[in-house]
């Protein structure tokens, strides 16, 4: 795929060498073709629900469908995205901050506890300058028991990030320095309107965060993995896709993967293995069916996979109900344990698309990134190793950016659906779209579920 | 000037010859280190205040100032923004059709009458791509006489652009078609919900557009020059302006040029020479206590212009009141008329800036493009026959692309001030936004002034 000549500005696209057959083409020309709706469709959504503050859609592209498979709340990896989509990020975060507290002067970003990670810290340090760019003071507070002072960490290209303990205080979390008078009056130290996490709250839901007195926290608590599970995720995307699939008079099942789920696996002890195996054959039989309906010779697979799970933890390609029956100690422990050590016993099994695209010999998958209701960019997590069946977000992994900047929100009306990037990039952005939307509907559902805490301290450290 | 190392993605900024002195750094270190005040003003500033659909602003940098000498509302130059601007500006575009109408569909763009000037018109085609990109249906329509049927205008750079004849039917405009059965249901043909003039109505207020039936207008009617004044604009600047330094600590001189106002003049008659003459004597006199009081050692002169001028005629510096009394009568013709044969009556007497700016051995004057309340571009305005204290926009003149993409919102405070273009680009996007700020003052204010018409006819083709 060559990168159309009438957009000399755009940076490189990476040249893909996906064989593309005809339903996707199909499928690209229906969403060029549909866009004014689509288009609408989306202005009028949002004029009814709240976008989440920001988030990442992994999609998979097989030629004859193009869906989201897991869908981020907490993203990193902004420090993936081209340099040059930082202004579209920094206008959509300003949208996002106006939404949140227009009187905003501060916010606070809460981080991953691990300090060590330099990818994931220059993602913060991105995230910083970011928010930073639209006027706010922005600094970042930890709630690692390890960070007890402020803590100046150097990044890759001279940059550096200062992470500093968060404190709670009259029932407000902010950073108020290291032995100040804890009596002393609210508002002393860096108090913020606003909060933003980038922890997924897989360790749990931290008490220094429940109930803050005036302080809006986003994305709320119950978007953690706690609280959240991936199947409220896709219950809500069925809804999405079927709205979508209607208004551009498509299969839904072109931009959505079948899914079921099992509660109270047990891995280690082998309990709710009858629950996996009819779920696989399940979802395995419906797929063979839209197969036959479309006439695709692929063999059908699952991703078998934590409902709480995250980090590409926990996360098996199953092509046979049997095989879940046959785990050994080894896939065992393997698929019990995610993130932070949390246990899993709700499992999700999803339709298995498989990528066809590859970049530098490697199998490839695009990542969409969305700060508010806007695309802001996004790469391809590419790895050599894996198959066009596997889960790619695995160790190993290298990532690609796309500047697909003009790509998502300005497509080529007028080149053939195929030849030009800009078209698949916008068609990418629509179905990422989607599953933001859908995290909309999830979320606005999931607001009951987070579980009371005992008390919340009105006094603490970052435990 | 040298483009940041650390912004390699950006495209090439153009190397300034500009010789900064103090005054201008301390300004621009100023608006850096207040960037969290400012940008909370603005954020609550458009909470109270509804953004033009779009504006341009001519900016002037004098060295030890900073200011706006025109704002223009239905601005266009679209064509001269760089290509890698357009995902924001379709970002900001999609923002403003949400204010407009979030449930529209299509939108009618009603362009300048003159149908032959191509530039014009490749900025016309610009605009469509722009706004079409928001997934609304956009088609032109005009407002020419000459323009009885649908016309495909070839472009350059194998674009084409669709020009149709705009007409009225059951209190609505829209397109209608040729022939059509004009008493045929509200509905048919083109029946937009919005209308985006392109035309500064420069020919007066078209009939065909007033009491529209539940059809939004944008500009409104009295954004166009019948009713439009300079020294209104400058008159709710001068607030902005004063608010602005109370906020960052400056003189609001910095940032804004004095101004005084002439009506009843006929230059032709030669009426109302004594207003002139005191009025250019009196600013020169206020620039010059300025220029004293800051150790400034330039000659002062005043730009006299048409108060409801455009198109860069009308037009002269003056550096002493005798000149207004003494022109010749090439000089009173040239001043006497404006575009479309207006007739000048009002004058605007404008402190000059000159501009320290140059490009390619020409005098530059930066252009900054806005949608809604984003800044979405820009160029520089560059002349080689002209000199610092002279009008830019006139023949000769031509455009160099600013990317002033990450410039104008992404800052780079690590920078010393007037090393890195990002930091003088986020000035130019600050004191632009000031611009438009009063533009949506001036816009509430003068929303009375419309004269009424003597009927709208309910069924018209354009006149």
């Amino acid at each position: 795929m060559q990168q159309p000549a009438d957009h000399p500005g755009h940076p490189a696209v990476p040249h893909l060498t996906t064989a593309l057959t005809g339903p996707l083409l199909e499928l690209e020309r229906r969403i060029l073709d549909s866009m004014p709706a689509i288009e609408r469709w989306f202005r009028l959504f949002w004029q009814d629900h709240v976008p989440p503050f920001y988030g990442s859609v992994d999609l998979r592209n097989a030629g004859y469908k193009l869906a989201p498979v897991d869908m981020n709340l907490f993203p990193a990896g902004f420090n993936n995205l081209s340099e040059d989509m930082l202004p579209c990020a920094v206008q959509a975060a300003q949208a996002a901050v106006e939404r949140l507290c227009p009187d905003a002067r501060n916010l606070l970003l809460v981080p991953e506890r691990h300090t060590r990670n330099l990818h994931y810290l220059t993602n913060v340090a991105r995230l910083v300058r970011i928010l930073a760019a639209t006027g706010l003071e922005v600094r970042v507070g930890s709630l690692s028991a390890e960070v007890t002072e402020p803590t100046v960490i150097s990044l890759p290209g001279n940059e550096q990030l200062r992470v500093e303990p968060l404190a709670r205080r009259h029932g407000r979390v902010g950073l108020f320095g290291h032995g100040d008078d804890p009596e002393s009056t609210p508002g002393a130290g860096f108090d913020p309107c606003a909060i933003l996490l980038n922890n997924d709250l897989s360790a749990g839901t931290p008490e220094i965060l429940r109930d803050l007195r005036d302080q809006v926290l986003v994305p709320p608590l119950h978007a953690g993995w706690t609280v959240r599970r991936k199947s409220h995720h896709f219950a809500a995307y069925d809804e999405i896709a079927d709205e979508f699939a209607r208004l551009i008079s498509i299969d839904a099942w072109m931009v959505n993967p079948y899914f079921a789920r099992c509660s109270a696996v047990d891995f280690q002890a082998r309990e709710g293995e009858d629950c996996l195996a009819e779920s696989v054959d399940h979802v395995l039989t419906r797929i063979r069916a839209k197969h036959k309906e479309y006439g695709i010779d692929e063999q059908p697979f699952v991703i078998v996979k934590a409902d709480a799970g995250t980090y590409g933890m926990g996360i098996m390609t199953v092509k046979d109900a049997s095989e879940v029956r046959d785990l050994n100690r080894k896939q065992r422990n393997r698929m019990a344990v995610v993130k932070e050590g949390l246990q899993v016993s709700d499992v999700i099994i999803q339709e298995g698309v498989p990528t066809r695209e590859r970049i530098e010999e490697g199998t490839a998958e695009p990542v969409v990134y969305m700060v508010d209701k806007y695309v802001v960019g996004g790469f391809y997590r590419v790895h050599r190793e894996r198959g066009i069946d596997e889960n790619l977000n695995a160790p190993g992994a290298h990532f690609v950016q796309l500047a697909f900047a003009g790509a998502c929100n300005l497509p080529d009306c007028r080149a053939l659906p195929g030849t030009a990037a800009p078209n698949r990039f916008y068609s990418y952005g629509v179905v990422a779209r989607l599953a933001l939307a859908a995290a909309a509907i999830e979320l606005e559902r999931t607001a009951q579920l987070l579980p009371k805490a005992s008390s919340a301290p009105d006094v603490a450290v970052a435990q």
